[in-house]
């Protein structure tokens, strides 16, 4: 990265203040890569670069910093550079940034906005939280059915300076409700005297302003687009999404889905600016409810414990039988969360996957089973630790293992479906939780099917 | 879903055979929608509709399917349909089509494109699979700095039609190197008369065709791109770009990232159409690997068992202490290999996490580990299950579970950085993969505890 190379340029312009000559360098790379040479500063250093530089610039490099370091910045400047650079902010920037501030310090901030300004950004922050209102721009071009497309270029030339995208033209009404989209595109290739009239198909796509972030990632994704019109419960075009937010909102949320599916309930911020208390509770209160489902395996053991005694050697196997049990879940789970989450399968598709996961589990159950068969055959072979009856040993591990890899597929593929169902997130059907479950009834099935088998001689009954 | 409710009336068309009826009732909804339709409609109405629809509309709507429909359809034309389909499909979809077929399938379908189109594709066809040169599209707009706003709205008009994108336009020289890049909204808000040599700022971001895919995603997020120019190796402008496929990347991406996450090979295809046996294997080669680890688990605790033996209470609670090992292990590393993910925390900052994880595990080793102590004594009061020791054997539990919490969050949490700093994918760090480290060490930790605990009294040596 060439920013590194100047590090040290760059320090000195910082010291001795030299604001014009940094300004110019920093001119020349992307407002992203200053950003990330800011991260590379000490406090210090940072806070006067930041001082050093003029309007325009600040604010630019200023949306891309994360967003503790904004924090930092924006409690060392003068209330008066605060306020300009809050009202130079991009409107859905600057909403991001205000929502995550306490009420106090949202207000600070917001009186200092010129009044135009101060109206949009509270006019955007009523909107719920995590709804699209929260993500619009109220800037952008709305064009009239009856203009041509050289009017069109005229007004955008005039009026689009601060619209936040100018790839997509709106057509509205006189009452300004959203009638049709025009991408950029259609205006440019068709002839100057055309009619918006004669271009548009009355075929558009738009957002809500109560629609969830996340549902207009999958409006973005289906329909290919780089902004989207928002409009109001009257059809009023009140704002627009640029593919840019909906990309952040995107890692986001699979952030969020990794976390629930990692078995601990998804954190707000990132883990290394989350407050340690909080972390400890996100993750301790999906970790006592699996305790507590885990001590069902204390409880289902008790029932054998005179089995156990009898046969310590089957003792040696319990975590083994149950990991498997565990791990297949665990990938059966995976693959359909994942395929839920994308669409790949739906709900009615639930017997097609079962009668799939019930020919691979089987298969693997066949694999794993195998394998630990022939450990334990091989293995007494050349010692005595699984005792005289090691062949009915290795015949109820093998035997148990097939059952519960198939268990676990099943168990691991159709959760999913059924939280689904309840119209519950897929994702809490998390590898631990799936593991969970799995292990209590896989110690059942390990000790009924042990019993069977080794009902004439380890587990023969006293007379 | 507007589409649903006419579905009766489309099949009528169908039907009938109405084409051009058909044809404008679909023209009523985005490309998106109908290939949706598409896939509610038996294979049989889905071909014959298909085939009623004209040129330009079949290949949009074709262009929207998913693949194994694309597929079936294919083989279900006649030749030169499906060649007049391939000669206007999009460069960089017809790439992604392609390079699925197998090598027979691939020249037959090539021969059919026109001399020019198939230039095209084997030109694309070329790059190494997985890099930006299969994802690219040639057909852009170049512009030379010497041209006025003006002149460029003109060439843009009479040559841009088949421009996979007119959001940025590209200024070259002479021998078509790449100089700088141009955003659609600086050409429209310039006045008409202003150069191109004005416009620019030499400043621009471009991917290069061996660039990996995956490596795409990161530039567009970062700069906030709806369009990046592709270079050769003599950075020459041959292809763009466009932000729907990356799109689409990034999601296949996410699907392998949480498939490897949940112990599984990444499968290449949609779980739906990936072949049982192909499925298998992926599942099989990582479940034998734990397996194998797991086995570990029987030989650790053929080291006790004359202490099982002795005390089979505390069999009781093998499960149940290594899966909250297991538990805390997943959690963590689900954290840190999402944070190392998406940038947020690097290698460097190891030590912090150390430290955070430290004591993160700490708190919920204890919350755990008093919960199991509790559970235990409290439970003895009224059963005689855990015989007459049950307040040491409660220690020993309580004191594992402080123990076994704490190491898997340090386990899950460093491993990510580890394999990361041997240069491994730290996502193979799976839950299952840190869940069979923690279960082998745990089963170490819990018999070592117990032992210090029990010395004096159920697990005292005879004589």
């Amino acid at each position: 990265m060439l920013t590194k190379l100047m590090l040290p340029e760059i320090l000195e312009l910082i010291e001795v203040g030299d604001g014009e000559t940094l300004s110019e360098a920093l001119d020349m790379w992307q407002p992203a890569d200053i950003a990330e040479l800011f991260a590379d500063l000490s406090a210090e250093h940072e806070r006067a670069a930041f001082q050093l530089l003029h309007g325009p610039q600040r604010t630019l490099i200023f949306e891309y910093l994360d967003r503790p370091t904004q924090h930092k910045l924006l409690e060392s400047l003068e209330p008066a550079d605060a306020g300009a650079l809050f009202n130079d902010m991009a409107a859905d920037d600057r909403t991001a940034l205000l929502e995550e501030l306490g009420e106090a310090d949202r207000e600070k901030h917001l009186k200092t906005l010129s009044a135009q300004q101060e109206a949009i950004a509270r006019s955007l922050l009523q909107y719920p939280e995590e709804s699209v209102g929260r993500l619009m721009s109220p800037n952008f071009v709305a064009v009239r059915s009856n203009w041509t497309v050289e009017h069109v270029l005229d007004h955008v030339r005039r009026h689009g300076q601060d619209s936040e995208s100018l790839n997509v033209v709106y057509v509205v009404d006189h009452d300004l409700h959203l009638i049709d989209d025009l991408r950029i595109r259609q205006i440019l290739l068709a002839p100057v005297h055309a009619t918006i009239e004669q271009l548009r198909d009355a075929n558009y796509v738009s957002l809500s302003t109560t629609d969830s972030k996340r549902s207009a990632i999958e409006v973005f994704r289906r329909y290919d687009r780089t902004a989207l019109p928002v409009t109001d419960e009257n059809n009023k075009l009140v704002g627009i999404v640029t593919i840019d937010d909906v990309l952040d909102v995107a890692e986001q949320a699979a952030t969020e889905d990794a976390q629930k599916f990692g078995g601990l309930e998804a954190l707000s911020e990132p883990y290394a600016t989350t407050p340690l208390l909080t972390m400890v509770q996100k993750r301790a209160t999906w970790l006592v409810i699996l305790f507590l489902g885990e001590l069902l395996t204390a409880t289902a053991m008790g029932y054998f414990e005179h089995q156990i005694a009898k046969a310590v050697v089957l003792a040696l196997f319990i975590p083994l039988i149950i990991s498997s049990g565990g791990n297949s879940g665990s990938q059966a789970a995976t693959l359909i969360v994942r395929a839920l989450a994308v669409g790949e399968i739906r709900l009615r598709d639930w017997m097609n996957v079962f009668r799939r996961e019930l020919l691979s589990g089987a298969i693997l159950g066949v694999i794993l089973g195998s394998i630990g068969f022939l450990r334990i055959v091989i293995w007494s072979m050349f010692s005595n630790v699984y005792g005289e009856h090691s062949f009915q040993v290795a015949v109820a591990v093998g035997l148990s293992l097939v059952a519960i890899v198939l268990w676990g597929s099943l168990i691991g593929s159709m959760l999913p479906f059924v939280l689904k169902r309840l119209g519950l997130d897929p994702a809490t059907s998390s590898a631990p939780f799936v593991a969970t479950f799995v292990d209590v009834t896989g110690l059942v099935i390990y000790f009924s099917v042990s019993m069977m088998v080794l009902r004439g001689t380890l587990l023969k009954e006293m007379p």
